[in-house]
């Protein structure tokens, strides 16, 4: 019944062309169920997502948004990962990525860089990330795991980031509830927990985000179905903050 | 290194004037240093927050705001439970409380309540409730805990809920990491981990909404410092989506 959650210890510095689930598969023994849980930074990175600096050519309106703080550089590397600028405040800027996500700087991010000048963007399609890990692990191992790309974001009203899953495979990221009933028979109306966002933030727990563990594997949590981070994001209709 | 979450099960069901602190004490063996989480709900009915609709005459804006769809008596509740509404569409309310917290209801919830016909409004004030069972939890066992008062709430552009913390004492609840240096001493900008939210939404992994388990033992967490959910709510002048 209980879960735990241990640290992915032991993965060197990757590069473009990194096989993580080789990587993982040699530094943790891995059993049916486990959920494994990788940092959006190395996952990006084994994909080559970096861009250098001084390839970027600002637009006018990078430079615009950068304003006297930002680096018109870094604005354009997000505005081209962006569809929608959501919110700006001098350097900050909120934006919608083409995956849907709402988050600072489009998730496009200088720290945890492969070296100094260069950016890290979001992996293309962080669920397909997810997947290939964790078909390379079964591959590799035998066992069926769940795999979980996650990032850390900030939220509205509330102070501090959190992690959440943007990839996702092998389990179902809502768990739904509708229709069941709790104690005195009343209809639950609170109907889906987003539980992979839940196991990548306890995840992040072990991670510290300076200390070089890329991520854990969360064991004894009984996953089941399967999905993608895709339905973790509210389609526009239903969402009341657009 | 590894961190654990332990079910708190065999739990009875409360009533206003229960002692939750003695009712865990007796149901689970506590260590230094463990992390208590509590579910908002067990907390809220232990101090005796619960209304009967029928004691609640609607104003004609809780009328106005119900619709057609929603029950006016419950729209009164929330109301007086809040300081400001954010967003509504049809019977969904999402109002900010007393406390500064942004959710569906102002948190008031007809499910797990204790009878048909009643509502479970949150703690007046839940840090001071999680600083009261932590210190009672101390008197019995002579170990020092944390204790965090959880509940699930919903977020803007995200399917799904997800639990954090209400109420928190014996553990600073964001994990700064301003100054910090990363691999490759660039200085992290994503500055505050919200670890109490993450400890809230872990314990969740192992509460199950309907299964009767009001809460969780997080062990292996090097919790240190000490402070209050208040600090999770975004200063308005530092909140760009009021």
């Amino acid at each position: 019944m209980s879960v735990t959650i241990e640290p992915l210890v032991g993965l060197p510095e990757v590069s473009g062309g990194a096989d993580l689930g080789e990587l993982v598969a040699r530094s943790h023994r891995l059993d049916e169920g486990d959920v494994v849980v990788l940092a959006q930074k190395i996952v990006s990175k084994a994909e080559g997502r970096v861009v250098r600096l001084d390839e970027l050519e600002p637009s006018a309106r990078a430079t615009d948004l950068a304003g006297a703080n930002g680096d018109p550089r870094h604005v354009e590397a997000l505005l081209r990962e962006s569809v929608r600028i959501v919110r700006t405040r001098r350097a900050l800027v909120i934006a919608e990525t083409r995956h849907g996500f709402v988050c600072a700087s489009a998730g496009v991010d200088a720290s945890n860089a492969p070296e100094t000048g260069t950016l890290v963007l979001l992996p293309v399609d962080p669920d397909a990330s997810a997947r290939r890990i964790r078909d390379r692990l079964r591959e590799l191992t035998g066992v069926s795991v769940a795999v979980i790309v996650s990032d850390s974001f900030g939220r509205p009203w509330r102070q501090g980031t959190t992690d959440i899953a943007i990839g996702v495979a092998g389990l179902a990221p809502l768990l739904d509830l509708r229709g069941t009933k709790d104690a005195s028979g009343y209809e639950l109306r609170s109907t889906q927990i987003a539980v992979a966002d839940e196991l990548a933030g306890a995840a992040e727990l072990v991670m510290g985000k300076s200390a070089g563990v890329p991520g854990a594997v969360i064991r004894g949590y009984r996953t089941d179905g399967d999905g993608s981070a895709a339905e973790l994001v509210m389609p526009p209709e239903r969402d009341l903050f657009r």
